[in-house]
């Protein structure tokens, strides 16, 4: 307990759950780590895929191939440029908060919401998984000793971040500020010093990197580009963070949110072109020991310089508070879904530091689940990425699509209720609908491009899981429905008057704490008997003895265990009771040792649990534990004493 | 239920625990795989610590210091001779089975006895991993592209290996006995054919073996040869099995099982010096990827061909075997330890397949933890190896130099009656006294050889584990003894008549598993109130409504709980209430709904366990589960009904 409390810290009040809002500069700060981290790894991974058919140097036909990667990295802008008007939209039609899964909820229906939130769960838990794999690859880009240890380090800060995120974070925006500002000072510095080194013709190309082997090369089409295209198209992950977080805005909420979106997407492309096309001047090479925000770094900054290890930790902080924000969506999203029944109500259990401790746990074990199964390898885990969010933004668009539509059909000025929202009447609904309607098609077209290029060497995953996952949520809620409706209906009635149980001990030995058992049951004033499981035959003949000489206000049945076995036959004799008396509740009384710590219970059978669960099944059969205390032992001479313990 | 049955089998009665004795060959097999499988890794283990001065190859100096590994192995084979003859004695002296730990609590007393303990159960662990990994060599000798695969196969197999001793393996020796002859046929031709190619100048030298590589090259030195003499010496591990299974040996089970002793390491020797031997002749190296057996074999049998298959098959087999022994010996030890009270009592617990289930659980655990640490290489594991062995061997034999001396003492023909035996006067009591006291000496002195030279790369944890293991016995043995006496001496005394319980029913909500509930306690007939802890207000509201209406007898107390948590209120509650009320019994009851299935089981707060757990803190407060089970859930139509649950 007390461990407990100096892992995760003192519980705090509900009250205490409010939170202040903020001003435009800090909500950038807080919702943009996850977009904007994504830079420190998407031009590396269409430099991956673009590796397969340029081999491992820019010499020859290297260099056109690698090229590439700047049209690319253009065509994913224009994407996130369509994305960012949609969603804009999206902010203001959804003031209180318009994520994927409200969106779809209010105007899809049930089914497509929960697809939304299974979506994006799944890729909460790649944002922790990948952004963990990217940081630490930063870390391993400055100190290449490290490099054994790449999956050690990767878990060891899972760890670390989870015991923070069940302490609690206090959203104190300006404590998330200080890396995401640090990160775009050290970028955007290390772009304009190499923008000016380039028109300057002092840029100089990169030589001595270890680039990654393909086992045969192969040559550059069509599939190869959208290939590429798709692993660049991570970028586009966590842009829908800020749509999530409306209502943390200062007044007026909407256009403050609506503003935030547009700088952040105007940085994020700025420093997506940036990166994209300084790495090809230099020739940055995709490797598994050097990460391109590495190369560009040292040769941009002029070598292994202080300002170069400024901007790798900047990156690696960046990518740090990227996995943290998923620790924050990841148990609200689930404690949504519990909350309407298709998750395990437990998720919905705020831990004492107002936290959703199972959700955490959760995308804990599953983010290291990853790590170990991929080797932290990033390029390992983008093929199961982004599925999911391009998904939950064709949902989420769609859903705005169905609401125009909706919109359309009213008188001007007219207002209706929706389900989370007022639908008001809007002249420009004809134009709002196109964007939507142009957002969803871009972001399925995409999704379904990355489905089919990445599908062998990953993708399938995400896309059995995502219907799997759909299936088990609507049988956790037909579960909830039925034991709800079964509670209620069912007809029991109040019985009013008393009626003798039949109660039953089980007796392991004779001693002070079978005396304190026998005390409890004399206590409650009913007919009793007492129950002994023979596993010993002198323990079972000097227990008879006693208790014929002690108790004679009841019986001590026997009951012989020919398979040494202790819960076995005590069930079949109470079975057998059950059968004869249909009505009456059984009384089982067992007592239990309790000591003062965990290792010293850990000695003693616990068979209260035990009993519990196997009695459990029987109807009408209620099992009471007596616990009997053993505090501060102190030794005693006698030899045999053990030899009364069970 | 069921898939335990099928993977663990039906139980076993008590009487089919009697177990047939055999003959000396099945013996033989059934307790020699231990010690004839070291040979698999023993010549390997010497040849690997000599490279580190000898380089990677058999050219220059290299020849002559590997060629050392010959003379080092006939000096293991003279130890072998002498721990052999004095284990005779040990074999006659003890005719009911002369194992370390009994010797040594027979002769010196519980602690020797307890550090003898503590020394096998590590080795017969690591027997387990080295054994398994050993085996695994063999396969990835054979079979190359499995290499990557080296962990995964060690731990399936021993997970195999520990569901099929879970089953219970059935002492059946012809089973046990075609591994064993299998191995030696194939090792006896192996030899035969290398030494006829050796002596008629046909066994040609092998040149594409890919040798392990150390960083850099290093001296021969006397410490490195007493290092290379010390990993050759595990080729002693597992000859003490005979003197443990005495018991299972035809009358006159002591000359029998004598006899077996001597076969074991004459053929133990045989195969021990050979294959060093045709080793250097073949200029067999150490390697990542291939056994030096693999290498003898496609030497001398003229390549990849069937014998070369059967031989590492033979191999391989028996070094499963070693490890399947391990699931004998240490549960059977363990057990002994808490049968006298040194470990949890728990271990004494014989499964339904009467062994004992948790000891072999922790053993496939830490072997296991061992595999994955090590990454299943013999060599990263043997540094922890026999320490523990040539510790229970120096116990056991000061054991038989201190009986030896017990019985000089005697006049002859005199009997008397030791611990575990009868001690008769013996003429031959000095000569006997020497041999055991040369062969405590000698393997004394390799212990320390051992815990030297290995001291850096592994050995000082066996060093540090063994006193810690002893230290926690004792603390066990004397916890034990504390709560025995305790329990004896505690003045409770039965209390003859019937004083009222303080009767409190935990209410969460308002159906029928309430009503149930209310039923059960209303039949005890005690006057009783209700507690509700109130974690949101329109539920409590409702509640304390519906309360009102149908339930007189009763008052329904509300907790509020500010930190939303639900067994801490509680908790504090019973706490002042159980201050108030310093000797009467506080009795609580709580509901439980019970599900057909795990998985629907899972999707309920399963609060009783958790209130167990904390309210067992209190004196004299017992707790009781009513469970309502719910069957067959068939879908109803309401919306709303889901809410009803907590």
């Amino acid at each position: 307990m007390n461990l407990g409390k100096l892992l995760i810290g003192r519980p705090l009040q509900s009250e205490e759950l409010g939170h202040q809002t903020v001003s435009k500069p800090i909500g950038l700060a807080v919702f943009a780590s996850d977009a904007l981290s994504s830079v420190a790894y998407a031009t590396e991974e269409i430099l991956v895929i673009l590796a397969i058919a340029a081999g491992t140097s820019w010499a020859g036909t290297g260099g056109a191939i690698f090229g590439i990667s700047l049209p690319i990295a253009i065509a994913i802008a224009v994407l996130l440029v369509i994305v960012t008007i949609s969603y804009r939209q999206t902010i203001y039609a959804y003031p209180n908060g318009g994520g994927a899964y409200i969106v779809a909820r209010d105007n899809l229906g049930e089914t497509p919401a929960q697809v939304a939130g299974a979506a994006l769960m799944t890729d909460y838990i790649l944002t922790v998984a990948v952004s963990i794999s990217a940081g630490v690859a930063q870390i391993i880009s400055a100190f290449p000793e490290l490099l054994p240890y790449r999956v050690h380090i990767a878990v060891v800060i899972i760890i670390i971040m989870t015991v923070i995120n069940l302490r609690g974070v206090k959203e104190s925006g300006r404590i998330f500020a200080i890396p995401t500002f640090f990160f775009l000072a050290m970028m955007f510095l290390t772009l304009v010093i190499g923008l000016v080194r380039y028109l300057s013709g002092t840029l100089p190309t990169i030589t001595d990197v270890q680039a990654i082997q393909y086992g045969s090369a192969s040559t550059l089409g069509v599939f190869l580009i959208l290939r590429a295209f798709s692993s660049g198209s991570t970028a586009l992950t966590g842009i829908e963070a800020i749509s999530n977080g409306i209502t943390a805005f200062n007044e007026p909420r909407s256009r403050n949110a609506a503003t935030t979106l547009v700088w952040m997407s105007g940085i994020l492309i700025t420093l997506f072109l940036g990166i994209t096309f300084l790495a090809n001047q230099i020739h940055a090479l995709p490797s598994d020991d050097e990460t391109v925000i590495s190369q560009l770094a040292r040769t941009v900054l002029g070598g292994e310089n202080l300002l170069y290890y400024l901007t790798l930790a900047g990156t690696t902080l960046i990518l740090l508070m990227a996995a943290n924000t998923s620790y924050a969506d990841f148990p609200r999203l689930a404690a949504l879904h519990a909350g309407d029944g298709f998750l395990p109500r437990q998720l919905t259990y705020r831990g004492s530091r107002l936290v959703f401790s199972w959700g955490i746990m959760l995308l804990a074990v599953v983010a290291i689940a990853l790590v170990l199964l991929t080797g932290a390898d990033v390029s390992a885990l983008i093929p199961l990425y982004a599925i999911g969010v391009f998904l939950s933004f064709t949902v989420s668009q769609t859903g705005m699509v169905v609401r125009m539509r909706k919109i359309s059909r009213l008188k001007p000025g007219e207002t209706i209720q929706g389900l989370e929202t007022e639908l008001t009447y809007d002249p420009r609904w004809r134009q709002k609908m196109v964007i939507s309607g142009i957002g969803a098609l871009c972001t399925f077209v995409v999704m379904i491009v990355f489905g089919v290029t990445k599908f062998t060497s990953g993708a399938w995953f995400i896309i059995v899981m995502i219907p799997v996952l759909v299936t088990v949520f609507f049988r956790i809620h037909h579960h909830y429905h039925d034991v709800g409706a079964a509670l209620r209906s069912r007809q029991v009635s109040l019985g009013a008057q008393q009626s003798p149980v039949h109660v039953i001990v089980l007796i392991e030995d004779f001693h002070a704490e079978t005396v304190n058992l026998i005390n409890f049951v004399r206590s409650m004033g009913q007919p009793w008997h007492a129950v002994h499981v023979a596993l010993n035959k002198g323990k079972t003949a000097r227990l008879q003895a006693r208790w014929a000489e002690e108790i004679q206000d009841a019986e001590l049945v026997i009951i012989e265990s020919p398979y040494r076995m202790l819960v076995a036959p005590i069930y079949d004799y109470i079975a057998a009771l059950r059968h004869e008396r249909q009505d009456q509740f059984i009384h089982i009384v067992l007592g239990q040792l309790i000591m003062d710590t965990f290792w010293e219970q850990a000695l003693h059978q616990n068979s209260p649990f035990i009993f519990n669960l196997a009695l459990s099944r029987l109807e009408k059969v209620a099992v009471t534990t007596v616990p009997y205390q053993i505090h501060h032992l102190t030794p005693v001479t006698s030899e045999a004493a053990e030899e009364t313990v069970l």
